[in-house]
């Protein structure tokens, strides 16, 4: 997303998505840069990211402000109505700073799927509105968390299963799950659970995307519809690989 | 609106206004703060601010991201059901960059004042949500755009006004416009077109008043019903200057 032609394919394509549409995003390398450049060391305990104060205003400023805002001018220029939110606007996603067990994670927020539907993004998505959703959120009693955007994705995915019939698209920099990461006609098409755990076995499945299928396989447990993981190139999924429950 | 104290009794007042409320917010100390870290130098041609790239991203990470969602965290928190918008979400306030005559602004957005209540702040409105405005537009072409503050609060104020009545309050550092900067009980009453020419002539007036005033007699012009200029003590203008037309 940090390729300006890059990010006006996705944005092409994403407007003609059918349909409520719903637009989550990140803004990692673009917080990294700017970390970089006021100096901000991430900071780490037990190989695990911190979110301390100073990082906590660079990603709302990043993922808020100049993410968000860019995105959803590019959007208004591509006629969708895009309205960019945090967690904390209209209250679209309430969560809990993380508890200090082991390890205290700073301002990260949690987020409980039991939650109601967002009463304000019910209104937007019925007045036509384009909800673009930046990975803030906040505990309602003035603080503002920072909350992983896959998380995020599908949450806003479970919560509106109550309601909405939900495709909930993983947009990565990968054609899907691959059998050969070198071969990019080794697109997995279609993953469910069994062979999910066949694939990490083998060794194909690695790292962060487990997280993000162990997510994926939560929210479809949770009334997600369908999910798929593909790149920008089809983000409709199609070409894609697809989660299943069976 | 540094000091959070006082920005908590700010947010208490507003809270406590009776009927549809927007915020209109600048950010401009903590774009400073925040410029002088990064090593971005002000640009100024002729003794005016230009806003080129550098500057856009810092307003828009300032603005729209680190102040905005605060204080839309810091509203919920005191129940207000507050949104966090640019210009350029749900298109609230379109602009267009300011034409390059004798001097080249950069990225700064000019407002029409006869353009259309946005239909987006409508639905917010009459949706019980309280917007809270930053000053970045856009052009609707996807270019983000920096935009006076108090330009913005008269635009809002004047295109509403077709279909609401709108009163205007400008929170200042000082309880209004004051006879005498020393002496707090020096306070102007009441300002009109008369008195206000011959507060300048008499020096009363000086620098960013100017403009500000000459945006508060447009507004009144143009729709507004009312306008006060106060400090953050009493925003609801009462013990502030008011601004009329005769």
């Amino acid at each position: 997303m940090n390729d300006p032609s890059i990010l006006d394919q996705v944005i092409e394509q994403f407007t003609q998505v059918d349909g409520l549409r719903i637009m989550v995003h990140g803004g990692g390398n673009k917080a990294s840069e700017l970390s970089k450049r006021l100096g901000i060391q991430p900071k780490m305990v037990k190989g695990r990211r911190i979110t301390d104060n100073s990082t906590l205003e660079l990603v709302t400023m990043v993922y808020a402000g100049l993410v968000n805002k860019n995105l959803v001018a590019r959007l208004q220029a591509k006629g969708s109505n895009a309205i960019g939110l945090s967690g904390a606007d209209g209250n679209v996603i309430p969560a809990k700073k993380r508890p200090v067990k082991e390890i205290d994670y700073g301002f990260a927020g949690d987020l409980e799927d039991s939650a109601p539907v967002s009463e304000t993004l019910e209104i937007l998505l019925n007045s036509g509105l384009v909800p673009v959703c930046c990975p803030i959120t906040h505990d309602g009693q003035g603080q503002l968390l920072n909350t992983n955007a896959d998380t995020i994705a599908s949450h806003l995915g479970v919560t509106l299963s109550r309601k909405f019939d939900v495709t909930l698209v993983y947009c990565l920099d990968k054609p899907g799950v691959m059998l050969n990461p070198e071969k990019s006609d080794s697109v997995v098409g279609q993953i469910d659970p069994a062979y999910y755990q066949e694939l990490i076995t083998n060794g194909v499945i690695v790292d962060g995307m487990i997280p993000k299928l162990d997510n994926a396989f939560a929210g479809l447990r949770l009334g997600i519809s369908e999910i798929y993981l593909c790149d920008w190139q089809d983000i409709t999924g199609s070409s894609g690989t697809k989660i299943t429950l069976r």
